[in-house]
């Protein structure tokens, strides 16, 4: 471990709170949502719920690991999109229930000959992240890594009462609609498997290196009562689309030809219906809306794709541009190892 | 990995909810704290708080590392015992703030070759344990591993506003306290590290195998104002003690006769001072009293021992049975390794 424990807390406690260092009281950093007693204690406290609000509202959990060799690839990635992609699937969840993040912890193992800079790069990333999103670094733990880099985020956000979008509302009739476009994330896993020596540039990638989580989109999908059900792209469409049918108890029926397609690369191309169908870690937001409702072409400047139909029989079809259906088998997202 | 993922999400979902199996609705399975959407969606909705209570209550997380190689050996380790410990150490850090424990969440990461049966004991420990504290396991993540078992432990707990007890309470003049004896669980390590091949019997050493959280006693001590810091025995007494004091901003002095030390093996024998003193992972509950409290000889049927006092010097001093004081270095509890 490149630095030790104690001092790897100190450091990230400085980094998680600039100019109030050492300080535990109870007072500082109040965020938008949370006060707290943060790290530095056996547990961090969060008064997620101050005043008024409190009685109305619900907490929201979700944790997600990112690990070397499965997650990332060091000589792929740098610290930085390391970083970013870690909290990023954390605030997509909360996204996903149309929920406002408040507070993230960082469980993080490190191998003994790991960089400090690497490190460092990493962290300022994922809390740079989190400021944009009111959301602080409230807490976690680190420990020794036998192998690779181990990170496990958790993310703790907050939804009025009854109010977050499940899994499982979807109903027969529903429409879906998915965010942005897909299919950007894999596109580079693709390009990197291809050419494993040659390092992509970031920004001809950006959603693979810097996705950005849906956090508005979602709070405002909530707010408007327009998403019946609502997953995040995370581990691709086919499967995303039938973990919603599953726990809604429906299937589905899209349209090969509405699927937004996203472009990458430089010269920018657009990629494979197959990779827009199975790629994974778009963390766009896949939702239902009931038959009658008016659905913006774009909400919080994120074009909304019309692209299929929730249906009772229990399977999921694709029709293709000469209208023939076949099953859409959900290919699940493999992460890519070493 | 022995279980396709979505299996193994299936099957924890099974162990943690008897009798509910499939169902996400909002009003499955209360619990003496909290209501959920659980296991099944992009995250967990914890109604932490409800009715009139919710307007008091803080919430408290806290998260920690089990990883092979690091903190258990799988030969010496039975998976029962992997997964009691991995809660215990959640349980534990609520337990140092007087909290009351209301959820856990699960990220775990298994290697391919590893048997279910192995999984599946794991889990069924750590629910039990949950159990028994009013604890339901919530949701999590699993994932591959490219290297041994990996877990991360998240528990929510909630305690009165204001009133979770911190570590840098402590001031000059109060006393410290300990709950039970310390060094029992070190000496098992101590034990297999001399002796690699010989498996230990869990019933010679249970403080090892299955360390009891003193959430009872955290509570009542909170309860009765009567702890002004607390920290969990989680590194070895030198070390946990050293971050209670630099918290707190202050030092103390211990007197070598007055620590418990654990008795262990078969036939019993007491551990050796320096076991009790820097061993860890035994989950005591260490801290201090103000001058004029009265603190019983038990609480919760365990013993409370006197070991020092706080000192405003910013330094630790162990006081031998000459009466000559040296200097008591924090010997960081360092877990085994392969």
């Amino acid at each position: 471990m490149p630095l030790p424990e104690k001092a790897l807390i100190a450091q990230i406690r400085r980094m998680a709170r600039p100019g109030k260092q050492g300080q535990t009281d109870r007072s500082v950093r109040p965020t938008r949502n949370a006060i707290f007693t943060g790290i530095g204690d056996d547990c961090a406290v969060l008064r997620l719920l101050p005043g008024k609000e409190s009685r109305g509202r619900e907490v929201l959990v979700t944790t997600d690991f990112t690990l070397e060799g499965i997650h990332f690839r060091r000589d792929w990635h740098p610290p930085e999109s390391v970083g970013h992609r870690c909290l990023a699937r954390g605030l997509s969840d909360i996204a996903a229930m149309g929920g406002e993040p408040v507070a993230a912890f960082l469980s993080i193992a490190l191998p003994r000959d790991l960089p400090q800079a690497w490190v460092g790069r990493f962290v300022r990333s994922l809390i740079s992240l989190g400021e944009r999103f009111g959301v602080t670094l409230a807490g976690g733990d680190t420990a020794e890594s036998p192998n690779g880099i181990l990170a496990d985020i958790i993310v703790i956000g907050t939804a009025p009462k009854g109010k977050a979008v499940l899994r499982s509302g979807a109903k027969p009739g529903d429409r879906i609609f998915v965010s942005g476009e897909l299919g950007g994330s894999a596109a580079a896993v693709l390009q990197m498997r291809a050419e494993p020596k040659k390092k992509l540039n970031p920004r001809d990638y950006p959603r693979h290196f810097y996705p950005e989580p849906r956090v508005e989109l979602g709070r405002i999908l909530r707010e408007k009562g327009l998403a019946s059900a609502m997953i995040d792209t995370s581990d691709g469409l086919s499967t995303d689309l039938a973990h919603l049918c599953e726990e809604s108890g429906v299937g589905a029926e899209l349209e090969s030809a509405l699927i937004p397609r996203a472009r990458v690369g430089k010269p920018a191309r657009e990629v494979d219906l197959d990779v827009a169908l199975h790629g994974g870690e778009d963390y766009e937001l896949l939702f239902t809306v009931r038959p009658g409702a008016r659905v913006p072409k774009q909400i919080a400047g994120l074009a909304l794709t019309h692209i299929g139909v929730i249906t009772r029989p229990r399977i999921i079809l694709l029709r293709n541009l000469k209208g023939v259906a076949y099953q859409l088998e959900p290919r699940g997202w493999e992460h890519f190892r070493k």
